[in-house]
């Protein structure tokens, strides 16, 4: 049973602050500095979209010759980094630089994140000052001004930290997010930073990450755009003396990550842009789990499905046409469709659709469920027994408004 | 020289009708029937979603069967019959059947169309009704009436018509549309009735058809959803006594089918749902036309890019991003971006993105020229010689309105 918390007290070896340096408007945090006391195994996982960020660039170099070497994160908003040319890899190298030298470790030891508008040349002189501001602020329990500083339309700072208990002691895996828009699968169209002061080598790092990553930041669409900057980072310093490398331990080990992954992720689905409703949208009956993520995909990102959802309507029309333009062989006449109130479906709920037709429900009691803040939904294909489950959320008005209106 | 009406005359040896049954709320027009003195060659494109209303299954029997018999379409709105199961298919052979009894046709001779809700089944009293009654106002002159009477979100009827010299005299192409929401390709995501009085084969009917929605209607995005329901139709009479085969007659007839066909393409990009902006998107310098496409489309769909142009913000960003993520190798360095003003770019623009980075452009400039009603947009990915151009609307607070609240 896993007791998560919500915040981040501290985890052992490593500090972290969160500094305004005047990227964003008024006095708003907007650089984060997370620093570990020794040396990290590191692993990170990237954007798959092609127009990559400086720093995604830099990161996957860094990882490629330093994978055991990591000492500090450098994470700023209000400035994506992206489309900047050979300027903006070059800011990005120096961000690093700043930190190296006020931490005294080597430049190939720190990573950096950036988030915000894209293709505009990243202002150095705020940064130079953030860097150094942010150094002498490191604090064991500096978490909540990180998570703050690395916020950009997010409403909410989003931490989340686990305690694992093993035979060596116990250890903690904690991390923080942020994400609001431009969030959807493949991967995780967003900022992600998780340490954890167990000890793992950087192979097995990068395989508990891939797997917490594929059951959460992976699975939730807020409206289908991709990030050019989504970057997960997961540190490991070893501070606890707990070494994770088979058996109990490493499943013990990697039911605490995906636990926070998964939290981190619903966070995000929650906090979506404009968001009004909280979507649990499960595929069963599929052939394979590609064609289940894929009819999944089509509902989660429809503005028809969305649209009806932020209009507490039942429409399940819609969601059954998106299903049928997936790319997936489906057949309406095996198709059921179910609604159930809250987030997990276990409050109960009513069949709309059975053998693609509708079924003898009543049309209140479905407004009344999909009108709620968190409800469920469970499409069964009624073609084989793949299933997945992804978190989504509504497109409302204020989504429109955020976003016509988010340069200016 | 093409010289194109958005109105349509008359066809020589079709009628037009439209009447209200009461599928619509008020007295609206809900109801239309178009008839043909003598059996029309008859050519038809149904929507590739694999959730097919009842009508579009029928329309498919039918042309197979019986593709140079065709005797008149009768095209209802409010009510799709769509995800019905068997008894929309029974409804929409009955409705078939109404009309060939009235026109004292066969019931194979028959067409038919729905557009509107999903997942309720249709009401069959009023549709009898409104097939008596539109039987009886068959006019030569009656196509206004038939293209409001298919509206559903449809802000304005939507008609073109060509009339086509040729050595053999004169014919007509003419054509009505609905579709305002759930557009996207493939194919055109809509209702279209195209009707000529040349003779064409059933065969040569359906390949300047394809040729024309390849042009037209597979190159226009509202929001991305496909419907279960869209179906091209085009009927040929022959009443003109003007015979298309080849040569010179086949090209100005093709030449006049397209025209008629973008034209009503256009139309519905421009009475897209809350629509405030209509945007040319130029793809050029790709690999290859299919390359070209899923960049157009990427960009065309994506609900940040949507709304940034609703907000009359040049954020080329995110059209970077857009095109990152199409699925294709497209390298940032080589992107050049520009914006122009006007509905074809005639007006002329500015360079937002050389070689990735951005271009020394002035703000205030870029925001004027994608704040107009209409402007274009140009993507050089710098990659080869394929190009292609699409067009596509914003996404306004008023989509949301219109499908946040449809059912109700």
């Amino acid at each position: 049973m896993i007791e998560l918390q919500t915040s981040i007290e501290q985890v052992r070896g490593f500090q972290a602050a969160g500094v305004a340096c005047g990227l964003k408007e008024g006095s708003a945090l907007d650089l984060a500095l997370i620093a570990s006391e020794t040396p990290c195994a590191a692993a990170g996982l990237f954007t798959t979209n092609h127009v990559k960020a400086a720093p995604v660039l830099l990161d996957q170099k860094r990882l490629a010759q330093n994978a055991a070497g990591i000492r500090a994160v450098v994470i700023n908003a209000g400035n994506a980094n992206a489309c900047t040319g050979a300027r903006g890899l070059q800011d990005a190298e120096q961000t690093a630089a700043w930190v190296a030298e006020e931490l005294e470790c080597g430049v190939g030891d720190v990573l950096v994140m950036s988030t915000g508008v894209i293709g505009v040349p990243l202002p150095m002189h705020p940064i130079e000052r953030g860097v150094i501001d942010a150094a002498i602020s490191l604090r064991a329990d500096g978490w909540d001004g990180a998570a703050r500083a690395i916020m950009t339309t997010d409403t909410t700072p989003k931490m989340a930290s686990v305690r694992v208990t093993t035979d060596q002691g116990t250890c903690t895996v904690a991390g923080m997010a942020k994400g609001a828009g431009m969030i959807a699968p493949d991967m995780a169209t967003l900022l992600v930073l998780l340490v954890t002061d167990a000890a793992l080598d950087a192979a097995t790092l990068h395989e508990t990450l891939a797997s917490a990553t594929a059951a959460s930041f992976n699975r939730i669409v807020v409206d289908g755009d991709m990030s050019t900057n989504d970057t997960v980072l997961l540190l490991a310093n070893g501070a606890s003396g707990v070494r994770v490398e088979d058996g109990a331990t490493l499943a013990a080990f990697q039911e605490a990550l995906t636990a926070v992954c998964l939290h981190l992720a619903k966070s995000i689905v929650r906090d979506g842009e404009g968001a009004t409703r909280f979507i649990t949208l499960e595929v069963v009956g599929a052939p394979d789990e590609t064609a289940a993520r894929r009819v999944a995909m089509a509902i989660a990102t429809s503005p028809l499905v969305k649209t009806a959802f932020y209009g507490g309507d039942a429409n399940w029309g819609r969601i059954l046409a998106a299903a049928g333009r997936a790319g997936v062989a489906v057949d309406p006449d095996r198709m059921a469709l179910y609604v159930l109130a809250g987030e997990d479906g276990a409050l109960g709920g009513l069949c709309l659709v059975q053998d693609g037709a509708p079924a003898a429900y009543d049309e209140a009691t479905a407004t009344e469920v999909v009108s709620q803040a968190a409800f469920s939904v469970r499409l069964d294909l009624g073609l084989g027994q793949a299933a997945i489950t992804v978190w989504t959320c509504d497109l409302s008005h204020d989504y429109v408004t955020i976003n016509g209106h988010y340069r200016t």
